[in-house]
């Protein structure tokens, strides 16, 4: 089953904190939070974005975005481009 | 009777959350949340939506967003594009 | 007396529940909601507008959308493009 | 004394209820609104206006719209076109 | 002492109630409200308001516009385009 | 130092109430409010902000705009073109 | 690890309140505000950003701006373009 974002979102997985921390990027706040880093399942529709983030590619995105989707029994998020604040290499 | 959407709306009915457990997404979020899976029935007039969605298209939606409407008994939602979040392939 | 609305509105009237049941649409909502089908009786100057809805359409509107006016004891609805939701054919 | 709106507003000056129960339109709203139709005095300076609005015109304007003033001792209305719903034939 | 109000704003002296009387045009509201009538002094460096209003016109400005400024010990008000309603000719 | 504003603000640092009144321009409000008049210390990057406010000039500002920095132990305000009311000559 | 902020953002570290005096800005407020002054590690996707933002300018940005991550135990912030109030050279 594939899932493609519309227009300027990615739909993204993201990364656990045990492999988060190798990576060594933690995005704490008030107290236990997710970290917000995830990598990049597929990318929208829009062709600016497609430039721009790329499948595979790992993002930071902001507080309180993205919705939840599960599929097979697996979590993810759909971020719109707004919300995506950097990409990290 | 048909249901042409104005602009950029698409006219939806929600997949059963059985069927949408056998495509195996679902999109849980507090508690008994409908599933926000629906096929599309119709396209609106505006010639970009018409592009990037097609009748019989499964699409994810935001939350609280769509127009109930009722025809026939059965129950459809209206959606505006900015609330397709992704299309299910 | 004839009434034009300006700009990207039309004057609708509603259409009767018992009718509209015959054209078997219905849009409740919370309890005895009026069903939000109307008849367009007018549309606006807009010209693009024009192209995309024409008197004697049936439109579905949304919710807690409209202005009331009442001409011959009469009650119409003038509402804007951006709250019709649909056609109905 | 002339006033000339600026930009895209109408001067009017509100039509009594007799005469506008003539003209038979009436807008009533919770309780004794007072009738939302009006005569177009004067035109503002913006160009597309004028192609749409005349002065004698008669207008609907919408609820809580319109700034009032008082000129020789009789009160106005200057309306924004975006709370122009129709113009009355 | 010069004051150039810069882009689409205009710099206005009130006129006082009983000259504004004589010309016969008020502004009333709830209770004591100060007339909204005012001449300008000096117009903003945008070249379309220029061509709108001139040095020496009266405007009625709308309800809760303006900031005050006092120069010589008197009081001034810097209205934006938006808040003028009309010219008074 | 020398401190760039970006875009379209601009560094000013106030007048003192006393220089300012000799200047004669006093901005009161509710109580003692301090003179919202200052001198521009450095334009922002933005070209057409560079036409119509120099360096030097002499500027009025909109209330609770502008944001303090402290430099040298003297504090400036960084503010916006939208809340330049006027420049005084 | 690199961070490539995405469209007009910047990825900055804030200068230390000692270092910081050095340099003897100082952005304070209520209380034991953290200054407001910072680096630019990497500057966003965005071409107009970057002929005004380079690595290695130190950059004055607003009040309750700017997201918190943290890389190898080192926070930085991502700030947006509008939130950058000027460029200290």
């Amino acid at each position: 089953m594939k899932i493609k974002p519309l227009d300027d979102r990615v739909l993204v997985e993201q990364i656990e904190e045990e492999e988060a921390k190798v990576g060594s990027i933690i995005i704490p706040d008030t107290a236990k939070e997710k970290p917000r880093m995830a990598k990049v399942i597929a990318v929208g529709t829009d062709e600016d974005l497609q430039e721009h983030v790329k499948v595979g590619d790992k993002i930071i995105y902001s507080k309180y975005s993205g919705d939840e989707i599960k599929v097979d029994d697996k979590e993810y998020l759909i971020v719109q481009r707004g919300d995506i604040l950097a990409i990290v290499g």
